[in-house]
């Protein structure tokens, strides 16, 4: 398969690359670096990238922001901050990339632990996990020409805990190759709608 | 206790204040009617109203829409149109309601059975239901001077059978009383949190 992989820098993206390239062509995109160069919080850009691509099978996403604040401290303009980079962002791929990916391609989003067990300062990243899980649970019964689209939910990862473990006290950090398991099961498998959550 | 209801008029707001008011003062609230005029998308009317409320221990909220389209038809500007008005407007009651409700004070919000049982033309309101589930979990944790928060998931209602029925196909209708208990439950009881699944 042709797969493009946005956030192939990441901690998970290089992750997921990795897998993939054992056993298809993976094309990378990014903001700063990559053989695409796109911002999925400009659509724009993305359907640019998506034209330059060439014929691709499946989209994956390694990308999005939301703002980690307490609750007291959080405005409308944080929840809007994290709606239209993570959610709306990978949004846009879907209903920008449904044009141009191949019958049966597949589309796997990123969100994370918050989507069922909340931390402090993760108001955001929740709103943002769950409103991604019910649109791909939504949209996956009417995907046009045999599309698929799934969402992976890793827990806190292994390589990012010097950055995120004070965030994420008590959870069982995943390492990078496991969380990338969940990515190649979205597009190497056949499932649609689903939100699979790798958490140890 | 003192409970102002948003969306008094409505299918499930009737029934709510028909439920409440055998208990409590119930304050209702609409763009176009009630005791107080709000528009829960506009956080300045939002304001206005709270702060000629008075006191007041709970807020519910039986308002807000999303866009009802078949997904290929589906533009980046219908879903932010249920963002900022069911999403973004019920978490605005929260963001300014949390400064002026009563220690232990709670807020009920509405979603529907599109949280977890996906229909055509619902990918909208299936990503909205769930960022409210999600933000209502997270926040949760952290509301100030022992604040609670849930949301009420009501099937397809019995009463609004003749505006919805055909979206609703092969769905179980559920009479606005039955749906109107999970707000009592929510306001009387001591859960938080929660999504409270009004399904037959
Ligand atoms: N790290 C964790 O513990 C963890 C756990 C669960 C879920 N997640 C989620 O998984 C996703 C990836 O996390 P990560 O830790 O791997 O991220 P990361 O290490 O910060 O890497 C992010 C990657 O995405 C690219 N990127 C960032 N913004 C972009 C944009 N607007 N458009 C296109 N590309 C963009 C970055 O490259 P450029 O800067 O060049 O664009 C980089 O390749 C995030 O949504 C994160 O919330 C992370
Ligand atoms: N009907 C169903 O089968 C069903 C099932 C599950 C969930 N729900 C959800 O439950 C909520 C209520 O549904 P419903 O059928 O009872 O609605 P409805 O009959 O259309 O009534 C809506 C009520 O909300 C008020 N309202 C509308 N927009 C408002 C705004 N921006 N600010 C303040 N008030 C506003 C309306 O009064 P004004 O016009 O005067 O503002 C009216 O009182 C909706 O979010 C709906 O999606 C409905």
């Amino acid at each position: 398969m042709r797969i493009i992989l946005i956030g192939a820098t990441g901690h998970i993206g290089k992750a997921v690359a990795a897998e993939l390239k054992q056993r298809h062509e993976v094309i990378t995109a990014g903001r700063s670096s990559g053989d695409l160069i796109m911002d999925i919080t400009d659509p724009k850009s993305i359907r640019s990238a998506f034209e330059q691509a060439g014929n691709f099978d499946a989209v994956i996403c390694c990308a999005g922001h939301t703002t980690w604040k307490p609750f007291v401290e959080m405005t409308y303009e944080d929840y809007e901050f994290g709606l239209k980079d993570k959610l709306m962002g990978q949004v846009n791929l879907v209903l920008i990339g449904r044009e141009y990916i191949n019958d049966n391609g597949s589309f796997t989003l990123s969100t994370g632990v918050t989507d069922h067990d909340p931390i402090p300062m993760g108001s955001s990243a929740s709103m943002v996990a769950n409103a991604i899980s019910g649109f791909v649970m939504a949209a996956a019964i009417e995907m046009p020409r045999g599309q698929r689209i799934n969402v992976v939910s890793p827990g806190v990862i292994e390589e990012a805990m010097g950055t995120y473990g004070a965030f994420f006290r008590g959870h069982c950090p995943v390492p990078a190759a496991r969380a990338a398991l969940g990515y190649a099961k979205s597009v190497e498998g056949l499932q649609n709608g689903q939100t699979f959550r790798i958490v140890l």
